[in-house]
Parts: C-alpha cells; structure tokens; sequence
C-alpha cells in the first residue's frame, strides 16, 4: 500500500475526509477522486471514455454553446445546492434559443478543507438532476486551490445544443407589438438563498424555484415556432433581463405589474426586507417575447406544462427609441423599471 | 449620470480601477464590463450575438467537448499568462482527440478588489491567442466572489471541436509494441512558473512552452490517420500521463532516459530544486502512440513544424498486465516511472 493509498484508500475514509491540494495535482489522488467520487455518480458511457475530451456523434444543422460560473453562497439552500442549480442553469441557458440540450462539461475549483461528504452530497445532486434532465455530463475537470484561496467550491458547467429547424430566437428580435408572457412566480430562487444566508424564518418556507425548462421549451417551440425571444430572468430578475431584450431590440417595454405573478410568502419577505422582487433572481422562469396574434397560443402551450401553470401575459413591447422598460403600477401610475441599481443580492447563481 | 456610471462611467477610469461586488450583479455595471472589456477584447460576430448562448451551424459528423478550469499561480509567467494558458489548454485536449477546434467559451470567476488593468492584460492575452490559433471565444459569463474568497481571477474554457472522418484517436487505444512519440522537451513550464514564483533566476531565463497544439495535429493526422493516442502531459507530467495511458490500455511502457529531450538549464533547475523532470507539467508538448511501422513517418511530419523540431521517439508499449511505466536510465538501469507520489508544484495550470 503506497503513502496515497494509506490516505486516501477506502471510499469510506475519503468521503469523512477533506479535499488536499494533492487532489488537484493530476496524480493517483486525482485519478481516485474522479474515480470514487465523480464517476460514480455521473456515470454514463461518454464520460467513461476517460479521455480530456468527450466525442460523440452529431448531425448537421444549428447548434448553441453557453457557459456559466456558479459561485452562489451558500451551497446548500430550501429547494436545491449548487450542483443542481449548475446543472439547471445551464441546460436554461441552452434552451433559451429554443435548442434540445445534448451535453454538459463541469469543471470544479475545490478549495483545500472542503469536506468530501459536503462534495459527494454536491456531485449526487449534479448527477440526479443530470439524469432527470436526460442531458449528460461527458467531460469535466478538478482543480484545487489552498484553503484561504477558494471558497468551498465553483462550479463551472457549459452546455452544447441543436436548435430545431425553423427556430430563430434571439435577444434582438423582439419588434414593437409583440406580447411578453413569464412562466410563473418571480423572486423564489433569491429570496430562498437569502432566508438561508441570513437566517431568516417565514411562515411557510420559501423554496428556490431551481428546474430546468428545456422540455418546457420544447412544447412552447412546438406550439409556436415563431418565438421571438426566450430568455431565463436569473441574476438581475426581470428587471435587468427585459432591460437587456429592450437594449438589444431596441424597442420598449411596457409591464403591467397586477399582471406579474408572485407569492405572497416571496412579496411580504420582499416588502419586509426593503428588496424589489423585479430585480431578485430566477432559477426556473422564462421570459417568451412572441408576435401578438400566438400569444394566447403560447399562454396556453406553456399553462399545459407543470413548470408554467401559473404563466402569465405581463406586458408588451412599444416603440422606444430609449429602449425604456416602464410599469404601469397596481394603483395605475407609471414607474421606469431601470437596470439594477446596486446589489442587494450578491452571489445568487 | 447615474451613480453607477459615476463609479464605471469613463474606460480609463474603469482600467484603473478594480473589481467590484456590483461588477457581477448581473446588471448595468457588469453590462458595462463585458462591453468595454470583455467584448473589446474578444470581439468576433458570434460574441456579438449578445445572448447567453451562441448560435452557429455544424456538419454531420463526430464532435468532441472538453472543460479546463485555469487556477494557475502568480498569473502572470515567462512565457504566458493565465488567459494565453487558458485558451491554448482547452485547444490542445480538443486537438489530442485529432480534432480541429470550432469554438471556445470562457468563464470568469473574479475576486471583489482584483486591479481591471490586470484583467484586461489577460483578457487581451487570451484574445490574442485565440486569434492567432484562429479559435474563437463565442460565449461566456463573469462573476465576482468576496476578497479572500477567491484568488484574483479563475477562467474555465471549454472547447468543441470536429474529428476528421477515419481518426480514431483515444487513450485506451495503445497496444503493445507501438511506439511511443513526444513533441519536445519536457519541464519548461513547470520550471518557469515556479523560477517566477519562487523569483529563482537562472543563467538565462526559462520560458513556458505553453502553445496551441491543433496545427501540429492537424498535420501529425494528415500524415499517419492511424494515430493510436494523443495527449498532452501536462498536470503530473510525462510520468502521470504515460501512467494514465498505460491503465487505459492495459499496456506497459518502457522508456528509454536518454532519448527524452530535456534543455540543460531544465534539467539544471531540476537538479538544484530536487525536482523529478518526469513529473513537471508542460503545456506545449504532446505525447503520440502510433504503430510501429507508422513511427519514421510521424516523427517526420512532427519535426516539419516549429513546434515539434525536437521530436523524439522515448520509447515504447509492452504486453503487461500491471500496466506499469519503467524507464531504461541513461547509466542502463532499470527505474520504475510511478504515479505522482506527491504534488511539488500545486497551482501550475
């Protein structure tokens, strides 16, 4: 039995132990690591080929690539952990353009003292919500930085998709007229981190609203190919993600705000804290910007889809040549819904 | 003027200023880093789609997919920079499957007070790499941790690339009486990473060998399409690389010392750090495994190009059920060539 096997021998004893920075050197340790731990649960015959790459087979047509760092603190929050937060983010991301999510590569910096039961727990949640996805993990990699240097662990996942044929969404193609539909709630997923960041209790517990949409996606694409945008409002809510569509269409946007769904639970938490639940991030909702004559087409195909019951039609796109987003208010004033001014939230996703 | 662009307005002021929580807060200030930074640097038209995800058209045909997390320290070295490494890196695991590189995604994980003139000197670098291996950066994400929660900036690149039709390259692939190939002399990078480091000087200054392998391949490929294995020992070294090899393929590998090209002012800093060359990361050199009758005609079109002129045959595949790695030493010895047993060099890529 050599040195690295007398530390980092039985499953067991790994999983009580601590990432080293040894874990990180590219040697048995590292080799064992992914072995006992990486490959164990994300098994799957692509990532078993156990090269620096992944090959597979595609066919021609449109394809998208995305990437996302996750940094969110803490790990561990009501509703999911930032493995499957990784995971979901994602696939979303692919699935924005209306693509079929095909892969996913992860690459983790640990930081030198981070449990390994904390990691495996992680690892787990990545491949369970992997699978429920049906979009592997082929490829990854595994760095360690000395503790001090870090912080637990980020996760950085990227994802590869084909767009179906027909299919042409993107930011800018959002035209004055068109109606702008979201999927549900706003403002689960960031107060959910918060109440656990900052110890706070409320009635009924808030859950992130953590999913992945592709299949959601998928039945919308289907009922309306014409589609003109998709987009997830994550970091910066939906406020910075329809300032992000307007500047990019260059057309405004006007909301309704009676018409934005949130739960009381996520609204009173929002009033008490002083936070404006435009602005909280979204881990499982989707912005659809669709021609005015498919929106009830759309509303109706989302409706159908478990993740989207609650969708709902929430305002329109305008001629602006400011690209302003504006909201008529519940008591019928008129407020400019502005980019995020500073960052009540930091460390969301 | 908003107080955001008070703080952010002005480039220059932005360049000599640092990072800020509110740079990764998902709205107009990080708007404003990816635009005068990030997309300055790096512009090409799919960037500039403006999405969270890149759209381009692919053939039929077998692509692969790898993920490098960069958290190499200091980040500045002889040689290169944390954004050339990152980009060559990812290139060469595309390359190592015999493929050629379509694309590249990056992600930034930035420490809160890291000085922007530092990110931009990387961020330049890496767009300069990219430009020059002709791979370019079509998507990305940015997002910032607390000070003392990270270490200045980590950069995960992922790539994808197409294999030509008929190679079949993969670890798993060797068989015993194939001969082994490698591209050059070995250390370099590990040696100029720890001489900065450490601020060792020696008589003349060891640069990192990091480059972009994918021409090489290209043509390595084009000469011998029967290429068993290519890889790049970069992480662990020749040692742990030739190791990793051996298990895929159930192989054993014998090597002959004496035919390994290493440069004297290496093998010196080796020598007085106590350090084994074997087992020293490289970030330019590739390991190729090829039929035996194949072996003359690769190390030719290896030593056509600029970056495999010291090309060498080191050894050679064995039948042998523990897979080991043994090497001939140059006073006719016989030394065993184990797995890393310990991490001399943690944080070299």
């Amino acid at each position: 039995m050599s040195v690295i096997e007398a530390r980092f021998g039985a499953r067991d004893a790994k999983l009580s132990g601590a990432v080293e920075m040894i874990h990180g050197a590219g040697g048995r340790a590292t080799a064992e690591l992914i072995r006992t731990l990486f490959r164990r649960h994300l098994d799957n015959p692509l990532l078993a080929q156990g090269n620096d790459q992944a090959a597979f087979a595609v066919e021609a047509g449109r394809m998208v690539m995305t990437t996302d760092a996750h940094v969110i603190a803490p790990l561990f929050f009501p509703g999911g952990d930032i493995g499957s937060l990784a995971v979901h983010g994602t696939i979303n991301d692919v699935a924005m353009a209306g693509a079929r999510p095909l892969y996913l590569s992860a690459a983790f910096v640990l930081e030198e003292g981070f449990p390994l039961a904390d990691l495996d727990r992680i690892v787990a949640s990545m491949a369970a919500a992997s699978r429920a996805a049906g979009v592997p993990i082929v490829t990854g990699d595994t760095k360690v930085v000395e503790k001090g240097k870090g912080d637990g662990v980020f996760i950085t996942t990227t994802g590869i998709g084909v767009v179906p044929e027909g299919v042409e969404i993107s930011g800018d193609r959002a035209r004055p007229g068109d109606v702008v539909l979201l999927s549900g709630s706003i403002g689960d997923h960031g107060i959910a981190v918060l109440s656990k960041r900052e110890n706070l209790t409320f009635e009924t517990e808030i859950l992130s609203d953590s999913a992945a949409l592709h299949t959601l996606v998928a039945e919308m694409v289907a009922a309306v190919p014409g589609i003109r945008v998709l987009r997830d409002p994550t970091r910066g809510g939906l406020g910075a993600t329809l300032n992000e569509i307007a500047q990019q269409s260059r057309v405004g946007i006007r909301l309704e705000e009676a018409a934005i769904p949130i739960k009381p639970d996520v609204s009173a938490a929002c009033e008490l804290l002083g936070l404006d639940p435009l602005y909280i991030a979204n881990e499982g909702k989707l912005i659809a910007i669709a021609p005015p004559d498919k929106a009830q087409l759309l509303l109706a195909a989302m409706r159908a889809h478990p993740l989207a019951r609650d969708a709902a039609i929430i305002g329109e796109a305008t001629q602006d040549p400011h690209a302003f987003v504006q909201m008529r208010t519940r008591f019928g004033g008129n407020r400019m819904v502005d980019w995020l001014a500073g960052d009540p939230l930091p460390r969301i996703c």
